[in-house]
């Protein structure tokens, strides 16, 4: 089987040859941003959106890379383009692109770091992680990890320190292995997000999602916005207390990979009638119509296939 | 010139050879943790301290190494001899341990990842960045930008997650680049560290620094104790705001690269007489006792030389 | 076999004619306070300081009983002496006395009510659930539920209203149906206690238990913080994070039915070893020394027998 | 005169017999949950609202009652019936089911106790303690004791767990004893509820009420939302400071028993003009003429007949 | 050069010989509200919106006048009167009403000191501080101090007690003495508003500006949200972070004096592309045009005289 | 009757003269800091220590007097020896020192203002306000007005803005005109200080008064812990709850007038048994040995005297 190509710094390599020194502050620190889409049908999905919020999370944290959003988009086109012979017909991927300060000279501070990196990659979507829950619904548990406050770390900025996330994750592992993400509340007690999604409920026939204060602001949860939008679903940002949650009638999580899926138990209980909504359902139906895509179907069908080929090195539902 | 030689698991290579994955989770998430110490006439200071910290930190993360403490203070003292025919008489220099969770495979969650990465590496003290403020005493500002409250991620492990540190220096340096450091707040509005260092306060001729929830437990810190003990000057932890700093008779701060540096300005306002104090001295005085070297002479000797080598590549003053 | 005789408004009657109105607000509100000791060798521990801590509880809900300390620890005496007949010699029991505000009239606020409740009852202590833990140590799991803040309701009287411990119990239930209890965390991020006893924390050595603000003033938590006094173990009060209880080299629970008992897994982590620690040990060894009873034997052995009578109708190790 | 007959645990019996075990949970730890709704010429108002949240706050507190919303409403309208031959004509009452967890036996956890106890009563509404308030208004104060925040006991469930709005009451009642009700603040100092009533502000002709989050969801305070809509005046949920109700042109609260009171006296000082206000009135108004009670006429007319039935045990307006 | 005429309690006096007692609380504690218009073509703008807020800022610290509201726009327009001669036809100026609560006499507690002193003057306009910054835009830096929340003393009221504010210019001008002005968060982290202006952010398209609770409920800031529904551009209060700002397209401060000005830079960022935008500007045609003064031509020409007469003693943009 | 000299930048003028313009900053701000303390036979008690603090305060608002510490204790002392004719033998008398920032000339920011205001004056102390509550003791209530918290404007300085205690004064006399002063808790909910006094609890024999970081650091206060060490009483620093306050065996306030007043009666529950407490009255009696003067005695014989000079004109008991 052939290596996947990966951009680094303007070259495109096998990605066993992607390797960068331990000094670049992206290892040191995690002191870098990125973004993920995925594609459908080998497009990426709302690639343009991706790149512009790559572009705040920079700016966040004072990195300028040097380069266009048009070029990023280009580049990343380009490894999709050069990566395609790999992918079955039926398969898509998530593609990513990732920026870390570089290496630090002598003397410098952050801010005299010039020298930054850009890789962009795609790995194949981990189907088999997910697919089953489609219909039987993920398990989620809050772990006394908190989510970082806004004014320590902005939630909103895509960035290379999950230590906050990999904590809540490990927690909630150890704990419940059968558990497939941790639900963290902010600092005030208000549900925020899992490690890598966006939380929807629905209460009383209306789609209700945290603040954007201490989430990110996903492209995902944008995506389920319109979509509610344009099924005519009410649905509003709000402050979500985990009894908004234990009444609600349905629950769904939203990630770049999975795009939709339900959640029916939260701590042991379970939400709503403990199986998949219609609400949750008619929001799946209207991403797949929108993409052209059975998202689901897909899923289930990659996630049959014995051999499939994992490259998969990020957290499980690793974007929005 | 010749390269320093780094130890990369279980290799020796040189320093331009020290590469990693882009998909090691150290680079992907700062998914690692670390120590630094430093030696004095090439012996390293309380090693044993630094690198039982260092297993506390992986133990927070979840990360076991597989190695001993034993292990890898073995490994520091044979990188610090593999490369101490780079070195001057009278040059010292950081040495550091640090693991990563390694490369995640498909499928797998933080748990399950196992093939961790260790690298141990020396660096030239920065004397030149904070020689002068042995006498001219530096100067912080206290950014909006909050320290991460323990219930998100304790302050107190030594993590590959700098961000919360790294926007507060930026957000220093953009506003007086002429700033050694931010000193950060926690989330109620008391002091805790600066980005890479713990501070010390001088009042009624006592040394009060603030209490161990929100800052790293740094060893110098724990020096800085022992060696006040000796001088019987009394110490104590406590909560410290900004009225305290600013009514101090003296402050400092303590970290493993420069020992103790005095403050002498913070926002603007003259700390004490703006002038470094005598207990900081006398600190500072005593430390160079216990190690044989006068700290402060050995930073401004070093610092004047021309061609100091200088490979630094952590942020400045980057262990405690 | 006999009914116990239960204490009721002066009267003396079996348990299954304790009865009271439906409109009691102790029933109706949760309107009452209570205490709870057990005995050694069929006679109470420490009943004066739990009657007196009685009478603060009460005077906290501005409850005047119109009984006397003196006269409530004589009706103690008493409900214990005419139950005695019904024991074991090797068995042990709690005695309880709990008042509640009683029936409310017409147009009368809190403070118009004026016939209260008093009742006092035994209960055998219920060896079977604990028994088997001195020796494996305990499971402990972090709610969500945090615990209520003292400028709701203070955490030091013990109050008929336990919905907020509930909450917590059943949580860790849920998620984790062999935990043996939550461990919650106050509203700012620290360790406070157990739905129903007090933790202590070894760390370097040293006892550390959470600040009084936040828990019950337990008489065990008295009874440790005194033991560790002669045994000249450093034991102090102070802000514990999860980080102290993750670091910590043991940690055990204190309680009146089972005195102590060691944890040895918070949140599906080890505390040190995994393995009861040898300063639980000795505080519990010294608890046994001073009431005359091998606690831990007399649990295994009370445990082992098959046909226990257990009245218990208190939640498990439900008082301090 | 006759007794009133309860509902108990499927028996009708006179309220003297209305008795339960001293050790249910419900008198043990306050463990149960409750609602109340008020009749209308003899017909409960909302009944099916009050059932459903009642089995919302059961399934908050994981009670599982073992009979569907159908048959508690059955069990109600029965109890009315039963009783209505006790009632004057003019006169209406209150109607309450309460569920508690009933009794632990030995080695049970909270999730194991399956024997519920329902009791289901009537009560004559207390007109006398209210009456001469829809044309004084009430005087609210404010006391120290805060609303249980939602991380601890979600407020929006109705629970036998009343002590933090008692030691509001208290607290009120003792410095000011004609003060009819507190008004307490949540944790972040936003005005949540009184001990037993919503309340709404009028400010520059709008409706405002706090946010849901620290406040019952009144079913009065619905009903007030919708009769504000039907009068077009409009009304939003808010986050309220003292502030606000002291600028206020009108405030007023809302219960189950008197539906609307104007508040004239906050802590002192008069709201808007001190009087009763238009908009008070004009939602008052409505309500009366919605259930075809002139509702404030009424209770004014019975609070004058001088051999009042009343058996109220409830705390005063003790519902929503 | 005369002096302008000052009313002081019922007299015309000059300024020189405008002298209170420096026992009137007003000197010894701040204690005194206070309200500041500006004229346009020598007419005050919103002069009944100024008096009717200087009301409630008197009514929450519990001063009773003893003038109706329209008493003291009688006065207003007196004293600007008297004072036209003094005045260049292209100048305008602030007036400003004064209420302190007067002298406090032997055993006398706050609400008994009735003898309040009333102030009324106007001031030139200062142009010369903020004329050049129409152009080039303010830079701003978030100081450590934060705004004072609303369950200390709300924000809402316009008052005497201005060292919060003060405390936090200090600082910024300490650190930068090029800022203009320091803005503030509030106690949750969140903006709130400068020393003495509200802060509105363009974000994709769309004007917002921090709830009114933890800021002045400033005239000038209701002045925009009513120009900007003239102008069709979506305008809300929201809860903003300084990411929030760090993202956005534009800023601008609001006050009485200057109107609107842009913000281009804060802590150093560029805030949008670091120049006064397009949404700014037509937010200050707007209100040129709603005036008939060419708001930033008059600033600038008058800051170009050399021999302008000012006697401010306010604080730069002192009032909204 | 003659007036009283008061010391006004450099003059000494009858009281009566003692104006300043209103546009000084003392006047429209509140921009300054004073002290106070008391004589005892006309000589001013630790005049040093107030001194040295009024320097603090200055220096914490970033005034710089352009006066030594001597200079301002001499004219102090020279203020007193004008006065000394007009007082009684037996009375003694308040001194106060007060510096605001000043006039503020046009374009100038709060750190250009140098023409700084002193003025130096003495108040017959207040003897009848508080005489008759060494027996009786003070009745306190807590309002809902928490103090300001530390990172807005820190509570340490003595300074002129205090609207944050005039609204918890207010609001506590509105309520219940006889209460003697607001017992004001903390933003955490700690009890802080009341709006002149710093607060002591007798709890189990010991002296407990709340930390530092959100009170006055009173020299009352401080007196207190000196005597409490003389008279061997444990005397300690702690963040106090309500509930140790209504569960203390006594309790009093401290400050510069009366100096030691029993508290025996918060929110209308009795503190101790409801009457002055012995340790209370050691302490009263360990500072009347001190200064020689039997400080009640003097009080009483003081407040009987009908024609008392009385020409105070700050709040009551408004010095620490």
């Amino acid at each position: 089987m052939s290596a996947f190509i990966v951009y680094l710094n303007g070259k495109y390599v096998p990605d066993y040859e992607a390797v960068i020194s331990v000094f670049d502050r992206g290892y040191l620190f995690g002191d870098s941003a990125y973004d993920t889409t995925r594609t459908f049908k080998h497009t990426p999905f709302k690639l343009e959106s991706h790149v512009s919020r790559l572009f705040n999370s920079l700016k966040y944290i004072s990195i300028e890379l040097g380069l266009s959003q048009e070029d990023v988009m280009q580049i990343t086109l380009d490894v999709i383009r050069r990566n395609r012979r790999l992918l079955n017909t039926d398969e898509d991927y998530w593609v990513t692109q990732r920026v870390s300060r570089g290496r630090q000279r002598p003397g410098q501070s952050s801010l005299d770091c010039r020298e930054h990196t850009l890789i962009v990659y795609i790995e194949p979507l981990p189907f088999i992680s997910y697919a089953h829950l489609y219909a039987q619904g993920a398990r989620l548990i809050t772990p006394s990890v908190r989510r970082t406050p806004p004014e320590c770390i902005s939630p909103r900025a895509k960035l290379g320190n999950k230590l906050n996330h990999i904590l809540a994750q490990i927690e909630a592992k150890r704990i419940d292995p059968g558990c497939f993400m941790p639900l963290m509340l902010d600092t005030r007690g208000f549900i925020s997000e899992t490690d890598a999604a966006n939380l929807f409920v629905v209460s009383h026939g209306r789609l209700v999602t945290p603040h954007r204060h201490t989430v990110l602001e996903g492209i995902s949860r944008d995506t389920v916005i319109e979509l509610a939008g344009s099924l005519e679903i009410p649905c509003s940002e709000g402050d979500l207390t985990l009894y908004d949650l234990y009444m609600a009638e349905e629950a769904f999580i939203t990630a770049t990979s999975y795009c939709v899926l339900p959640v029916t138990s939260v701590n042991g209980r379970l939400v709503g009638a403990g199986v998949p909504g219609p609400i949750t359902a008619s929001v799946l139906q209207a991403w797949s119509k929108l993409t052209g895509v059975d998202i689901a179907a897909q899923a289930t069908r990659n996630a049959k296939e014995a051999d499939t080929v994992s490259r998969n090195s990020g957290i499980r539902g690793g974007s929005r």
